[in-house]
């Protein structure tokens, strides 16, 4: 029998590999998409193609956008800090419409594969406080999707599957962890370092540290902090 | 008094300019957004940025999206030849996603910007069989980017503009004569050669001349065919 084909939308990250594990997991034949956004951490790239070929991408692709040309991120932008402090508005590091920008390539990327599944490591819980990684907007953007695609026209029903959006941090780790996932391969930093070490201080960091915390799970998390 | 900004989506095309001169005489302060996504038609980004100074838009960015690595359209696949014939089903020209992916960067823009309107020249009329330029897209697009961002969660209601939905070509000729467009400067040309002439046989081709005929404006586009 022929899998199913499905896109995942892979970062290099914690969330997005232990998805890429669970897709893998569940009989899907996985294509693995990265974007090259003028992000500060590039190293995310390179942890982002080791992933993927580690838990069983059948092909991997980075596509490159500037997103710098727009501007309006501490991600994207220099003239931006990082912060180191928690803020109960939505942060500097929130990319405007990332989300919106990666699922529609994505989508792009699914028709021309014939694809009709979807994943993205959106996560309620832990989610930061950026507007689109909350389930109502998933499932609008799910609903535009079939309205946008030559496969929504012909009544294939496109999913977007977010298998994460009801997990702490400690449930993602203690889930991958089951299905082997080695998370000293991945990158969750906004600012680590070019050999991929993180700082230790982020939103991000702080996040990631307290889940593995959490999950009763060493942090093998590498620090130059 | 501040004029409100709008985000519009130029292509250098006569409808995207057409689209850039409505929304200037209904008073909004422009942006207009390019795309270099690999498409054949380069010529098209010179034409837009002209267009852009011509008709007053305020700021004008090209932003750099490699289509090409997706695949799946004429006119981003060197190995799919541009049809002459017309044809009842998608045509290979359609980009899959590609009206998706371009408002969604608009989307990112518009946010960075603090602007709520979006402008698309899409057109349900002549809209050449893609699924991303009907109504009922446009809508549901419109949906899920109030929930996709700050604007939206902070309750200011961000609006897709598509003036161009229940027009014939002929009468958005009509609606840019009377605004003072000067077509000549536009090239909608699938395969336009690199001083901006046309092959006067792709469907984008078929669709202006028909226009400028239905009109009864002279059709002044340069062609080489």
């Amino acid at each position: 029998m022929t899998k199913p084909k499905a896109v995942i939308l892979t970062s290099g990250g914690l969330d997005s590999t232990t998805v890429l594990a669970m897709a893998v997991r569940e009989g899907f034949e996985c294509y693995t998409l990265s974007f090259d956004y003028g992000q500060r951490h590039k190293v995310e790239l390179a942890a982002a193609q080791e992933c993927a070929e580690a838990y069983g991408s059948r092909e991997h692709k980075v596509v490159t956008l500037d997103l710098r040309t727009i501007g309006g991120s501490a991600l994207t932008d220099d003239r931006i800090d990082v912060p180191e402090a928690e803020t109960d508005d939505i942060p500097v590091t929130y990319v405007p419409a990332r989300n919106t920008i990666f699922l529609s390539i994505a989508l792009g990327w699914a028709e021309v594969l014939g694809a009709a599944d979807i994943f993205l490591g959106v996560n309620a819980v832990d989610y930061s406080g950026y507007p689109d990684c909350r389930p109502e907007y998933i499932k609008a953007y799910e609903r535009m999707a079939n309205l946008a695609t030559r496969a929504g026209v012909e009544g294939q029903k496109l999913r977007i599957h977010t298998p994460l959006m009801d997990l702490s941090k400690a449930d993602i780790i203690r889930r991958g962890q089951a299905l082997g996932v080695d998370y000293r391969m991945t990158v969750s930093c906004y600012q680590a370092n070019e050999h991929g070490e993180a700082c230790g201080r982020c939103d991000s960091c702080r996040l990631r540290r307290l889940g593995f915390e959490q999950a009763g799970v060493p942090d093998q998390t590498r620090y130059y902090g």
